[in-house]
């Protein structure tokens, strides 16, 4: 067969693969937002069922041939040098995911795909019931499926690292805790300053918030940043998400409080932000692989920077505090762009990762980085998991949840078994400040156009440098590419420490 | 292999081709309510691939081998006699369904399932906008795949008996034109007659009646007639359907108007009709093919039964009169129980058919025969459909639309390719009338249940008589079990004379 049989027959396969996992992912979509709670059995089993078809179509000896007749292995995954760069960086990643892929048997990927739809649903009710009990067992199967799966990967030795390796190519645990040490020692001392000093004014933040309006602003405040709701959507769900049905379908999910107008706000920008990003896939990229984030890490590099550098800054506010106040004009009648600003950047020791501030966020993914390393190097057990919460709560950052609900069962993320994805939010929070930095050089008067609305010229800096390349760069090179630097807790810390010297004067 | 284990395969075929063919209909379904407007395209790629794989399994050789290794062959389809009643119901239904789908090549099905979704959304718009020109090219693509699909399974002198065979099991259409000739006789003579007597006053009809509010009293509504919201949802769509996702996960969809609050009401109703047989499928055909609909004219039957012989009685208004009024006290202050049921049975020429009254409905439906037949036999050309449209409105019911958007593009069955399922509502009509005779036999109380809003004797007749038995019975032979009778116009003839003379006082 010549060479552009077998690209397009590959191309194929991946087209068809692709497709598979978008109605995977309309079927989990579906689950979060809408689906009737007795579907939920029936549901794993749909779930199961296309789980493994993708896996069987991917994992195929056709799809090895394909990339052997390329030129394509794993020390040469680019494949034939004569194949143009776009080509072989597919193949790369084809390659890749592959080597991966194949090691896993289809029954174990069934299996998997059955099990992740009921523990999803039964972490739903039990952080409703504050039920950790009837949580454990599902907990315990994921976190095993977990380990067998880095096993299959080659992982037997060091399991916690294979998982890692999902969610950051390259990263292991190692070089995460270099990071992390740094960034616990600075933020634990910021938020013990901060703690000694005046709070700003939050009362307005206390009083009630239609979720009906908070629902109609989040759509005004979506479009005026710049989500296109011909391509998009969002809804609610019980954990804010985002997903990409389609390259024109990318959906954000969000919730709201009555007594806490901020998370909705916050997260509806951070989901936006991914959003963003797959919705900048290029053309030429589009109905591939290649069209998805670099890294989950660099996905929550765009959320962050879009929820918090941008979202929580002075400019932002200065321009949006207005419109807000135009949907609660009650709530928000003796408060300024400056309050709320403030009251915003309230930095203070919290139980909710997704609600935290931006100084004790990285401490919320800390604890958690230290308990799944210890799950997977056999000292936690699953059912010391409420406790040994609490605890480290108290310990990191000073606090202790009264409720497992507020603990333990905050997150989806361990009951779909995404061990490993936690740390990616903190390494998120430094790429996106060596980005800021880069784009801030380029645009040097970003400050004044985000006071103005104006987003069109951080949408196109981050396409070209960042969102352009899809998959194509692995974090490490992309990080090179636009900074010239690799990966550093400084640019964050920075911020961070200037930031909050501003906030509370200190 | 011994009788056990080839069952055991056959079912497990089965149940993965109904866990992709739900898929599919979850991918419908948000095509229909939620999709955004860019994400038609891949959507629709989506389901290509999801219907070829679902056929691909099932009409595969291995599915072939285990029917015939059972002794089930197209003459004796419920195979070995050895096997309990059942299980030879299912190799019946299983033969019928799997000698049909193998006539079709993979390419085909997957090519239909591509056209249909683009045809949907293209449908969609074209309504919105009164614009058939922009949706005619899919319609002829449409009919030419249905065309093609029926000379597959051996219809080529025939086409549209091969299309009504999908929906009505052994029904032709001299046998439906048959039924219609008395139909469109008497029912005419009927309409002329009460276009000559004094309309009920309906003037607060016109009334404003807020869609969020008719929302709450249709879930309301839904609750009171034992639909169960754990085991199903209501959402909003153009054109309102039931589908079932799951066994424990039926949906249905309307539509409301703010200037016609009948509407969805009544489309409530009948979805919910719909939803209650597929709700009631007995444990023992749960997860196969068995747990369906015995026809679509049976199915109709059922939402049509629950729609007019139900919900537009006078029994019925005396219930719920007062819990409307309770959501519209300003609209309905100086209307009574009686007002209302005389207005909800206005009969009078009209456009719409969904919106249309008991008398002229099944006209609405001849109509569409009529073209239909004629379209496949080569009288009718699909450009000039609007303008046959009018006029056979004008001829057959007496008024003519002013748009396409209110004639010939009001519907979305042709855009699907659903050609020959028009007539199975008029059939369900009939059905339905000849089943109530023998329900209101059974339990002679039944108006005075109705009132009182208990509906659970109801619920379980049809269970016990028609739900029980999913596609076990032909319609022919599920009719003869409970009524002893073969089909007949006059239970539905009766019906509706008798009560319209007293609606109308002629």
């Amino acid at each position: 067969m010549d060479m552009n049989s077998l690209q397009e027959k590959l191309h194929a396969i991946d087209r068809e693969c692709r497709h598979l996992e978008r109605t995977i992912a309309i079927l989990q979509w579906d689950q979060e937002t809408y689906l009737p709670e007795a579907g939920v059995e029936e549901r794993a089993e749909q779930l199961a069922l296309l789980g493994s078809l993708a896996h069987e179509r991917f994992a195929s000896a056709e799809t090895g041939r394909l990339l052997d007749g390329l030129g394509s292995s794993s020390d040469n995954p680019g494949g034939d040098e004569k194949l143009p760069p776009l080509e072989r960086d597919f193949l790369k990643v084809m390659r890749r995911d592959y080597d991966r892929e194949k090691k896993l048997p289809n029954e174990f990927v069934a299996e998997a795909a059955r099990a992740e739809g009921l523990s999803t649903a039964a972490w739903s009710q039990a952080r409703r019931n504050n039920d950790f009990a009837s949580f454990l067992p599902h907990l315990c199967t994921m976190s095993e499926l977990s380990r067998r799966r880095s096993v299959y990967w080659g992982y037997a030795d060091n399991v916690y690292d294979g998982l890692l390796s999902i969610y950051e190519p390259g990263m292991d645990s190692d070089a995460v805790a270099a990071v992390f040490a740094p960034l616990r020692e600075r933020l634990s001392i910021l938020l013990k300053k901060i703690s000694g000093a005046a709070q700003p004014d939050c009362s307005f933040l206390g009083k009630k918030y239609k979720t009906e309006t908070q629902a109609l602003f989040s759509e005004e405040l979506m479009k005026r940043l710049g989500f296109n709701f011909d391509r998009g959507r969002i809804d609610i769900s019980a954990h804010p998400f985002t997903t990409t049905l389609g390259s024109d379908d990318v959906r954000i999910t969000t919730r709201y409080f009555p007594d806490n107008v901020l998370s909705g706000i916050f997260s509806t920008i951070h989901e936006s932000g991914h959003a963003f990003y797959d919705m900048a896939m290029p053309p030429e990229l589009r109905g591939t692989r290649l069209a998805d984030g670099a890294s989950m890490g660099i996905h929550e590099s765009q959320s962050r920077l879009w929820e918090n550098v941008i979202g929580r800054s002075h400019s932002f506010w200065e321009k949006f505090f207005p419109v807000l106040a135009g949907f609660f004009p009650e709530q928000l009648r003796f408060v300024t762009a400056d309050n709320f600003y403030r009251a915003a950047n309230c930095a203070r020791p919290s139980l909710i990762r997704v609600d935290a501030d931006e100084v004790s966020y990285s401490l919320h993914i800390i604890l958690r980085f230290e308990l799944e390393r210890g799950l997977f190097s056999g000292t936690v057990k699953p059912e010391d998991l409420p406790k040994l919460w609490r605890a480290k709560m108290k310990e990191i950052i000073g606090v202790e949840p009264e409720t497992d609900t507020k603990g333990v069962l905050q997150d989806i993320h361990w009951s779909m078994g995404s061990f490993g994805y936690f740390p990616s939010y903190a390494l998120g929070n430094l790429y996106g400040l060596q980005f800021f930095s880069k784009l801030r050089n380029d645009i040097p008067d970003i400050d004044s156009r985000i006071a103005a609305g104006n987003f069109a010229p951080i949408h196109k800096w981050l396409f070209e440098n960042i969102h352009k390349w899809g998959r194509r760069l692995d974090p490490p090179d992309l990080l090179k590419k636009v900074t010239g630097q690799s990966l550093s807790v400084e640019p964050f810390l920075e911020y961070i420490e200037k930031k909050y010297s501003g906030v509370y004067g200190i």
